[in-house]
């Protein structure tokens, strides 16, 4: 385990260390991007006399992400990482979410564990302005080049103006305002190219109304998904793999999958690579409030709990495939465009990366390996011209 | 050799379409990130009814980069990628510049390939609007895992709001505004730890005046660089590295070296990992024109040419070098810092992907291959912490 340090000879301007809570284990806390996470005053970065002379010299000032707390790693994960003590009932929302996020980790994690036969890794890390989180990790094991799964629930104070970005509502108050934020995210790669990758993560924030803001209710709302990276496509598995979350949709609400599946096929796109999307989509969804707490939280409840049957028998059908020098590379190329898609265009990592989260924690999602190979065109008609041109034109896997 | 397409169904805002013009080929006009490169039109992406629903739903408008122009490829690179039979004489800046960085891609091409033993392969390009390329690339060599080395040539108008923002100067014509850029650019991986990746690029840029701006100059401007990233540091090599850009430097300007060394060391940081740079720099520099246009060229061309003898040597010391597994995987991980820079950070990478240049030569600089790995940090008085320190803490390497 090790210590995330920083900098202390920069400041960093007010809006972004309290966003960088936010980022925290890689919540992918979508809605926060319109936060502004790019403020101009974060260029307001004070910087010691020889640099600013450099800065003058050609006109730009470089910012940098410089976590504004430590994290501290601690030796075991805790009961819960919410406050002791606080106003945090065991009948709350955040109460309720963690245990359902750490229940998902747990459940997921031992699934993982039986298919592999080796272990997860587990860090766990506190914050003294509050929260915390865990990391589990399994690397290089039997079946699993990389296979991570994280919980975390932060929380702290937002300044007013990020609370108004982020609601659109008005209201003068200077008064931080209170906010939560919970979340389990995980990507698992395995070795076999003809077994799929899969990513999943459900989180749940909130606010407290500001100070002033007469009847506004406290702000809350829903987000997750879970989608499907194949470097090869078996309809049979695109088939169960979408229709075990459409099933679990369906008991909730019959316009959900539809909705959710369009959402991930235009969330986990890879623009410069001509719109090709990173793997054959799942479901994908933000922002949801609009309808009871209990309904949404038993939703992603139940989200959580498809992962294992969606996924990991998809694993366990192509673990012994046999496959070529050729195919491995293929499969390498694909986990290049994972590293595209994640570093340039997925909203949790990017924000992470500025804000200066737990970078192994933010980073655990790429993969082991991965290729980047000059001019490479599948030849038309081979089994990698088929994925490419589903990953290209969003197929329909189940009525 | 594929041409690249589009997606017609999609229109693009005037702003980026101009200056998509700006990122083919990978020139890294960092110069034009000031250009609001991610300007608020951009979100006036027109789309179809589908889309507009799901985006209302969600409240966000996925901005999509496609490019605004087919480059079409061509069997064989012309003599000059300038316009036939316009006002580019031989005695031209442009001309000159063109020439000599097409000269530095034949020298630098030839020299690898003698160490190599493989050829590159060799991709040209056009565009109806202006200009065009050529990437030579080397994959899988004996020597290297990847070399590339693009010239690009291009030219076009730019909105006038553009070129305010660029200049800082007024005037309200709303004339569009011809510009010209062209630079070469390149990164070498070569296979073996024990020897250094190299990145070097240098470039020219022009604009005229805006009609009715009385008696404002045509702006220009030159910028480039070249930087090592050795795995692991060897005290010999970096000073001969950097004693070479610095006799070059010191020809021209005495405190070229110190001035650009320094922003190299500025530059090449990968903020989220602690501040680390990729490598050991070099020297980096923009903006340049507060000198003669001669001089400049005199300079540039200088720089360019001391790539062979500064780079060259150093991949021929340590070819045959032994190495262990695990040193072969400290270089996959240093990689992937390249990648993570490169895709996260790097100005003329970013700037291509999000505008649609013609993303083989933009991607280019990626490695064959690269690894991450959870957590990985070297023993202390390791070799690999060794060069973790000199990535952390820039070292003098010449008085």
């Amino acid at each position: 385990m090790n210590i995330i340090r920083r900098d202390k000879s920069l400041r960093r301007p007010r809006t972004i260390a309290h966003l960088s809570f936010f980022a925290v284990g890689n919540i992918e806390l979508t809605r926060l991007v319109l936060l502004r996470p790019f403020p101009k005053q974060a260029r307001k970065v004070s910087l010691p006399k020889s640099r600013k002379a450099a800065v003058a010299r050609r006109g730009s000032v470089p910012v940098r992400a410089v976590g504004i707390e430590q994290e501290i790693s601690i030796d075991e994960a805790p009961l819960t990482l919410l406050r002791e003590g606080g106003e945090d009932d065991a009948d709350s929302m955040r109460a309720r979410f963690e245990k359902m996020i750490r229940a998902a980790q747990d459940e997921i994690v031992a699934a993982v564990e039986e298919l592999d036969g080796q272990k997860f890794q587990e860090d766990a890390w506190t914050r003294p302005g509050g929260g915390g989180g865990i990391s589990r990790v399994l690397q290089d094991g039997n079946v699993f080049e990389k296979a991570g799964v994280n919980v975390s629930v932060v929380y702290g104070q937002m300044p007013p103006e990020a609370y108004r970005a982020a609601t659109g509502e008005g209201g003068g108050g200077k008064d931080m305002i209170p906010f939560f934020a919970a979340g389990i995210s995980s990507v698992m790669h395995p070795k076999n190219p003809m077994a799929p990758t899969v990513h999943f993560n459900y989180r749940y924030f909130e606010t407290d109304a500001p100070e002033g803001a007469e009847g506004a209710p406290r702000a809350w709302w829903f987000g997750g998904g879970t989608d499907l990276t194949p470097s090869y496509i078996f309809n049979d598995d695109a088939a169960h793999f979408h229709g075990t979350l459409k099933d679990v949709c369906d008991k909730h609400d019959e316009e959900f999958y539809p909705r959710f599946k369009e959402w991930a096929d235009d969330y986990f796109i890879i623009k410069h690579r001509m719109n090709e999307r990173r793997g054959i989509g799942g479901v994908f969804f933000d922002d949801m409030n609009d309808r009871p707490q209990e309904e949404l939280l038993a939703f992603a409840t139940d989200m959580a709990g498809a992962v294992v049957p969606a996924y990991v028998p998809l694993v366990a059908k192509h673990v012994d495939d046999e496959y070529t020098e050729q195919q491995r590379e293929w499969q390498q190329m694909r986990r290049g465009r994972y590293v595209e898609f994640n570093l340039v265009y997925d909203r949790g990592t990017t924000f992470g990366l500025r804000t200066g989260g737990r970078i192994e924690s933010i980073l655990m999602s790429l993969p082991l390996t991965a290729r980047w190979q000059y001019d490479m065109h599948p030849e038309e008609g081979s089994r990698e011209a088929d994925a490419l041109d589903a990953f290209r034109n969003p197929r329909t896997w189940v009525a």
